[in-house]
């Protein structure tokens, strides 16, 4: 997906979100706001916004010399994650459509992007999955189900760290054995890494493997030779998030796009209402 | 008050959006938005953020050559205004305190905002009034009752079309005799102008005047010889909206400002929660 105008203002304002996150020095935030200014001056729209937001974080860690500013965030998320993980579980069981109702809980931990902004607590991570639970989902559900059905190899593209808490259970309900879980190659936002696939306990479920690259989002030319083999040989990739949704959503595959539409940018690219809770492929041989 | 570093960010946003509203014209949007980049890059934090909107409003009426851009939506905006006055005049009758919910309506009429968006409604302005008759007033509401009861020349800066409608209740309850009411100069986003007192009929209740200044504020120095004049005898200034906080919040004079508190940039510069309705002075003799 290429960037829009309207991603400028927003990745200007995440920019100053970002050096706020990362130091407490009002020198370095204004430096790092004019640098992101003056890049976005000559932006060259034809790049998917993840590509802006990854330079950022590189020129913040080079500046302030921080490897991983959202160290302590993502702990917080994966403790918070867990603590709820156990009831959940129970509740899946209950239902009738595990797969259905598995896929809804993982786009749930995507609607809550366990808030960089620190305000997400367990009553409103459990307001968000109840409301998950119900919503229609927009998008390609029945092909998902199909697709997953007959994949024998599925690579799963993970987004942020709390959330793969919960993409646990689906890939539980997809069956681990045939299932890759891919996590970000270095500390990029608060998205999750393998340090997060181990704390929170996803790599004794299921293959965990990174995909050598700090984008948040899913750069395939910025990936490992590893990575984009498993990605050619998958016959099911399950992306989660806007992010990898963005990077990947021009990638011709047997790709599934898991995610809240929180940008209108993005839901409009998507054909979806904005805040709709969508499972969208472009693969043409499932429409 | 100077910019925050906050402020960037939604300037380059407003700038998208003024583009928008004066051409359809995508490479005129492109355009523009690279312009307020690179100003951006070099932006001098110590001026108050209108500096730069009435800026962006210039140039871009320069390359379209438009010269009002907003006629059609401050036309809009003032009729549906006026259709409502006549239930509201009658509510301040029933009212016990004339002044105070004049007051109270006139920051509605602020809060309103009268959408650049074209998404207000007569009913969403009326449950705006509603909720504003009933919210408390932050700030300084005796000390504004006292200065309105005792003063001679009451100087009224006014805000946007559609909101002018609501300032002549205020108006009318102060006694327009003792009253000038003060437009912007010439067209700046949807703010008020002569035309808009004219079409309104404000310039039938009380005298009215421009400020010299295509500002979406009152910076002193940009307005006319006149204005300054009129504002150095007056012995209160009724300012309101935002651009006219922040322009004028480090002047020293009997100002109340009469806001809503929409922005945390503003809203923290004033002391105030974010969405309060304001009525706030920084005049030492009124604390």
């Amino acid at each position: 997906m290429k960037a829009s105008l309207d991603c400028i203002p927003c990745l200007v304002r995440q920019s100053l979100e970002m050096a706020r996150m990362v130091t407490t020095d009002a020198v370095i935030h204004e430096r790092i706001l004019r640098e992101v200014l003056s890049w976005a001056v000559k932006m060259d729209m034809g790049q998917p916004p993840p590509v802006m937001a990854q330079r950022i974080h590189r020129k913040l860690c080079r500046i302030t010399g921080a490897e991983d500013p959202y160290r302590e965030a993502k702990a917080a998320q994966n403790r918070m994650a867990m603590r709820i993980l156990g009831e959940l579980e129970s509740e899946i069981d209950a239902l009738d459509d595990p797969l259905i109702t598995a896929a809804r809980i993982a786009i749930a931990g995507n609607v809550i992007d366990m808030g960089i902004n620190g305000d997400v607590t367990v009553s409103n991570i459990k307001a968000s999955i109840a409301k998950a639970l119900t919503v229609p989902l927009v998008g390609d559900q029945i092909n998902f189900i199909k697709a997953a059905g007959r994949a024998e190899k599925i690579f799963y593209l993970c987004d942020n760290a709390g959330e793969i808490v919960f993409d646990s259970l689906l890939i539980k309900a997809l069956g681990p054995s045939r299932v890759t879980a891919v996590v970000r190659g270095a500390p990029i936002l608060n998205d999750a890494t393998l340090a997060d696939a181990i704390s929170t306990g996803l790599d004794q479920i299921v293959e965990v493997m990174d995909n050598g690259s700090d984008a948040p989002g899913t750069l395939l030319d910025d990936c490992s030779d590893k990575f984009r083999q498993g990605f050619m040989a998958a016959d099911l990739i399950i992306a989660k998030g806007q992010g990898n949704f963005e990077t990947l959503s021009d990638v011709s595959g047997p790709v599934f796009f898991l995610f809240q539409a929180k940008c209108p940018v993005i839901a409009n690219h998507a054909g979806v209402p904005l805040q709709s809770h969508v499972i969208k492929t472009f693969a043409g041989e499932e429409k």
